[in-house]
């Protein structure tokens, strides 16, 4: 593994999630492993879990970590050959390769535009770091996908579930704003990578990107598509196809302890009560988004051990 | 000790007292009892001292630090069964048990409203933290309390004073902006709970909450209840029966060299010059604001200690 | 060294330079020097190399590091006697003797107005702090000097140069803004300390402070002054006479492959990609600006190394 884009750079994701659960269970073991390495944490986009999760599992590992709100810093430059005499002061380029001198690792966080489709699968904040910086670079939500969430997620689902090949369905959900993709993407591409029984489940207008979802059954009846299920992943996004927008916010997709039945109720948090899901749920024991919430430590452990390894 | 929100929180107020003058002789003894624990500092407002003397006493105890700005994430919800369609993205319920989850302990700032009175004293951010959070939460300042710097208070008079029984006056003092009761609370709170001849003056219609006050005697005569002070502590705060508003800013009730007579000044600081005292005071040896300050550090470390204690 | 506000606090320079080399090659060799201190790193204005490099070379010494941006507290006094009654909160003198109680070492980044000449030149902000804080007072970039990437450019330069005495040229760029003389002051300053053939060359109606200048040869001819270049020092500053004015952006004097020969170009970054520099050099392997913001931790460890010993 040289970089944590995506789920994709793990090599052997069972292996990975009884790495997590082994973390969890020991966090302070490899303690020593991280000693005299440091952790640069950059944010575009404001992080609460994420934040505070990777910098945790940084620490557990004998990590420095420093940590940059690029925003308050100044605007920098990704495209090549421009001549810089408007609102970017830095190149991408130099800022890479500076910031690859004062970290062992760079973690990233940079969230899509929602209205420039081909620029936010291009995915250039996220990839520009790839390209220019000298060190392994961690995706800490990028435009299209949230890898650390979606190890968090299997890793949640491999504690809970009793069953060998569990039903797992992810369920869109009404939303006020417009929501990126990238929870959604990163879920998907993990259950099609692990042995579940899974599906998805959104109205009309709320594919994601086909090239994603692939083969993955799609059904727009939810009632249908939760019955049985194990476990329910919630989570809002913006259309695909009518790119970032809000078709409507149907409260009859929000999910009640009704449509819950005895499944586990998962969501990557902050998640909007009684919009989303509704109350009757989140404070019911099928809700286990705090399980989920603290696993993000370990999970973010896992990977940050991984690439300590491989310097 | 469960939580830090109140100075009656402490058991036994004379021994914090000790413990805190202790840390500071020696604030590295301890420095084995908070590894691999973590505090997380939470603020809603911003902060120079409670910030940087709270995050020194956690590493001076050998803890880590995880510093949050809340105002550069979301908007919390703290109301229960809300439909969260609007401004907030994310509920106490969940931020409070997740942040659990990566910190052992929590410090909580979030200063008042000053315009919705029943909301203020229903503490209800840092009262919502302690409900919900499955750890210690500490008060770096709420609505109506700031107990770090009133045990800090009560360490610099046990520091200062010769006497048995000091005679200790709370003078109320001008301010051009609406400021919390917060200190002052505390101070009066802390002043009933120890040994000192303690009594209140401030301008006519200044009153604080007569709950909070009890039947501590209170002078609208500045210059009368200052006389023969052994320690005069200068805050301004905003009118409590005329919510939240300056009512005047009466220069006549500015501390002044001749006010102070022999008396050591206090003050949580920041200060305004030449507002709330004058340069004559603060540029003096009557003034202890400094060395006040200074204290911050072991007052947290005192409560950090106990807390880290119980864990 | 007292203090680090100016590169004519350092006592050998050429030592120090060779210290901070020898602290590259082995950046955690006294890494128990700084345990139980703690550096505060106090931003008036946002820093990306500056921040990180100083944060890292501190971690490495085994150093605390506390960040404080100060614009998000409250506005600082810095006029004596003033009757703080309007938008200032707290003033220099508790600020910096309190902040001195928290840190053994305090850093200050402070740029200038670049509207009110006598006062930037007074450097008030800086020169307050090393009036009324207890503590060595660190420069990370002033109104007028930039004393810790003085350093690093000498450092780099040593490390470069296989000539006894290199010929070095300072030549003014254009750029969009209207930036400070900081680094170009301290840069001169460095030149001027060191055995370097050293010469300037900038538009008419640019020159630089002659009371930093002296003697050093100014040239207007571009192209005649980097002829032979070993190093060529790439910066822009706003007219100095005409204070704080963009007097042009003349695209001509933007520094070019064939401008820079077979010289090593440095910048302090950030740098604007086709105005500043082109491409073409930037991407060549004449450009040592990577490895120079790559010297900045180990010049401010060389700097912060000599502190801790004299505390």
């Amino acid at each position: 593994m040289k970089n944590y884009t995506d789920i994709h750079d793990i090599e052997n994701i069972p292996e990975m999630i009884q790495e997590a659960i082994a973390l969890k269970a020991n966090p302070f073991q490899y303690e020593s492993l991280g000693k005299h390495k440091t952790l640069i944490m950059l944010f575009f986009n404001s992080s609460l879990r994420t934040r505070l999760s990777t910098e945790k599992a940084a620490k557990n590992l004998g990590m420095e970590v420093m940590i940059l709100d690029i925003n308050s810093t100044w605007n920098l430059e990704f495209t090549d050959g421009t001549i810089m005499n408007l609102d970017t002061a830095e190149h991408i380029k130099e800022a890479a390769q500076v910031l690859s001198q004062y970290g062992d690792l760079i973690a990233v966080r940079a969230f899509p535009t929602l209205k420039d489709k081909a620029l936010d699968i291009s995915e250039y904040i996220l990839q520009s770091f790839v390209t220019y910086a000298t060190v392994p670079i961690i995706n800490m939500e990028s435009a299209i996908a949230h890898p650390l969430q979606a190890l968090t997620d299997a890793m949640t689902i491999a504690e809970l579930s009793s069953k060998k090949k569990p039903k797992v369905v992810l369920s869109w959900a009404p939303h006020p704003k417009a929501l990126p993709h990238a929870v959604a993407n990163s879920f998907v591409n993990m259950m099609q990578s692990i042995n579940v029984d899974f599906s998805i489940t959104h109205p009309k207008g709320y594919a994601l990107d086909p090239n994603i979802t692939k083969n993955t059954p799609i059904s727009h009846n939810q009632e249908e598509a939760l019955r049985d299920a194990d476990f329910v992943y919630v989570k809002n996004w913006s259309s695909y196809d009518d790119y970032g927008k809000v078709l409507h916010q149907d409260p009859d997709w929000m999910i009640t302890k009704e449509k819950i039945g005895h499944a586990c109720c998962m969501h990557c948090l902050p998640v909007r009560r009684n919009v989303v899901i509704e109350d009757a749920v989140l404070d019911s024991k099928n809700t286990v988004v705090i399980q989920q919430a603290g696993n993000r430590t370990f999970a973010a452990q896992a990977v940050l051990k991984k690439l300590l390894e491989q310097l």
